[in-house]
């Protein structure tokens, strides 16, 4: 089961006994923005207001966010809605002209990547981020053939779709495009995990070359996002090896892993010890408003940069820098890392001591505010069961905390809150997960 | 000379004479973001201020903007500012819950448009909007083969890059695309035009079919922006029916001649007396907030978006719908379209009459607040004289009022201001240009 199903089995099915005003806005939504939309929970919910790591809806009721991972710093972080509301109040134009805000806020974020990567350009959003990078490996590897894991989403290009195999069987895979299981810690014996995983990589691009299509990147989200949240953090250092001896390049996808996410380092990639070739990020960028980067190596960007003239009307602006300026200083002077460290370990613990007293609790893995909760049948057989996930994940929605599930079977509980999530929002979110575990059981 | 040749001759070649502070500034974006990027004009403008069709350098010194289309309700307009200010405040999430802004801004824009097209989705750029045009114009006709014109530009993903043959030689053109020549207005006998232009589009359907590709979309900027401005309203109609007759998608690319830039309606496929089966639109959409949209007929969109989940973390969230609803406001309310009309007419009736004293002032055309004026070594023999604009440009920037080039060439001066620019702006613009051409001749 892949992406589509599980937006599918995780979507308002019109069985949710939805109040008269929601249901019309249901039934608009359907007639203007037609079937790719998705709508999550079989209950849906129409937020209106949010504040910090809390949404309210339009009854007034309260929700707790353990999802959402875009308005990182909070929802209507003060600090950021000052510094967009001077900057429109200023000037909003673009790259063509000079701006302070773009080379101020590029020295700020390449300071946080190793020195090895030292350019950048701006986009808008994480999928033209990728589209970017990818074009950025052909040119300079000279080659097409991408590797990416087994339910990896990159975004929503034309290209980057054909190398998004979550997208579920409507959207092909491109020839050029191979896919490897990710390193599911759950499953493979961990001490051999980065050996098995480099193996798998060694042999996709061994198969790319017998088809013809000259091997270029090896394309990951270094936390595994969506094929269930792997955290191991010897898995990437022999595939990377095995990349740059075919003479390709590795991309870190860093849109979900990025920005202090994984609250050991502010790049999920540095977790595994390796320098990436290109990285890319965005989502909590700009904490909403739609800001998204790719970073290089000087020497990968070098070819394509010369012969390729790249310009995107909103990237970079004015506006977005200022956002991204004051996410960027919240992080670090907030020092959410740490703070996303602490609380999500906590989480964990607790968590896993529950798993004592209910069975089909599995695995519970994850670093700083990403964690991942295996729901099986029986913790012996490790079988997935995506159908309990799905019932905890509309149960605790109807308690008002707020998750999903990933994973190619939909059995892995997302856990994902913004990273000013406190020990007091952990309260509330064990309290409500302990009594629908207790009530599903 | 296509687009990134253009694009390299008008920008900072380095012998500019700048001052200590802007050279430190070129030097930095030097090293940060590589050579994509790229300045506008030989001495590039350091803008820190704007308001309403008027901008400011760090000295304070004030600029006429007779060239960006983004601001179009103005710099820095306050109603824009209020409402995304107001909606920061309170909520700024994603599609995958409902929301209010989505569903009103969503019908009055599809209120806008013929009763045909009445679906529509939201991505952030212009680039991304017709990306994912292409992959529903592909999914409804079973083909790949797409016709554009021969300097085009629709935008920078990998699937659009390969549709826009300005970028240049750098950037191949797919071996599914085939570029036609555009309605030149000022070389091809105008009463034949429309028949002219859908014998091309014909020929090229016929060329695509003979190496296999099946004929999918005709993908046109309806006002021609990078091929030189043409807007003779007789010439799609044929092309459109050439289109259907071949089982084909027409994908009007709205991005720049849409949101009443050409004053005569909202869309400038409408001078044209056409119906689009899907409408792409952008920049001014926000007023300089990321935010982008696809309009379709239902019955086109349909199978893809039955088999695709397509889902844009920022595209149509409740922040860049407010930004979206306060521009369509105001473009309603302050009649912009008929300003538009009225300011362009007699800018271009001013730069008429000026053409009797310098024959290198060819054609003059254009609709709204959207002129092209061709610079030729000669008005009989109407050859293009790319140097000659470029140095208008440059004499015109040195004189703060800022227009650029546009056509293969580089030889069509673009004059395309904010939709306020006033009868007092028109003034300024005509005083400095006169002065210009005078200095010039």
């Amino acid at each position: 089961m892949a992406f589509s199903a599980i937006m599918d089995s995780n979507s308002y099915t019109g069985d949710g006994g939805l109040d008269p005003a929601t249901d019309a806005m249901v039934e608009k939504r359907r007639a203007t923005l037609g079937p790719s939309y998705r709508l999550f929970y079989n209950r849906p919910v129409h937020l209106v207001r949010g504040v910090g790591a809390h949404l309210f809806d339009a009854d007034g009721t309260e929700y707790l966010d353990a999802y959402n991972n875009v308005a990182s710093v909070g929802h209507c972080n003060p600090r950021v809605i000052e510094a967009v509301t001077t900057q429109m109040s200023e000037l909003n134009t673009h790259t063509r002209y000079l701006h302070g805000n773009i080379l101020d806020y590029s020295e700020r974020l390449l300071a946080t990547f190793p020195d090895e990567i030292s350019s950048i350009m701006f986009t808008c959003t994480g999928s033209e981020a990728n589209d970017l990078a990818v074009r950025v490996a052909e040119k300079y590897s000279g080659g097409t053939g991408v590797i990416v894991t087994e339910e990896a989403y990159h975004g929503n290009s034309a290209l980057i779709s054909a190398m998004s195999p979550s997208l579920g069987t409507g959207v092909p895979l491109g020839p050029n495009v191979r896919a490897v299981p990710a390193p599911d810690s759950y499953r493979i014996d961990p001490a051999g995990l980065g050996r098995w995983f480099a193996g798998r990589v060694a042999t996709a691009i061994d198969d790319l070359e017998r088809h013809g299509h000259k091997f270029s990147a090896l394309l990951l989200d270094s936390i595994f996002s969506s094929d269930g949240i792997y955290v191991d953090p010897t898995v990437l250092g022999p595939a990377v090896e095995v990349v740059h001896r075919a003479g390709g390049v590795f991309i870190a996808d860093e849109v979900q892993p990025g920005f202090a996410r994984s609250g050991e380092s502010m790049w999920g990639f540095q977790r595994h010890g390796v320098v990436p070739d290109l990285v890319t990020m965005g989502k909590p960028m700009g904490n909403g408003i739609p800001v998204a980067a790719m970073a290089a190596r000087p020497e990968i960007l070098d070819v394509f940069a010369r012969e390729t003239p790249y310009f995107n009307t909103f990237g970079g602006n004015p506006v977005s820098m200022a956002a991204a300026r004051a996410v960027l200083d919240i992080i670090v002077q907030d020092r959410l890392a740490e703070h996303a460290q602490v609380v999500g370990d906590e989480l964990r613990a607790e968590v896993r001591a529950l798993a004592a007293h209910h069975s089909f609790l599995g695995d519970v893995r994850g670093s700083g505010l990403y964690t991942g909760i295996e729901i099986v049948t029986d913790p012996e057989t490790k079988a997935h069961d995506g159908a309990m996930a799905q019932r905890i994940v509309d149960a605790m929605r109807d308690s008002h905390v707020l998750i999903s599930v990933c994973g190619g079977y939909g059995n892995i509980l997302k856990v994902r809150p913004p990273l000013v999530f406190s020990t007091k929002d952990l309260d509330w979110f064990m309290s409500v997960f302990t009594s629908v575990l207790k009530e599903l059981s």
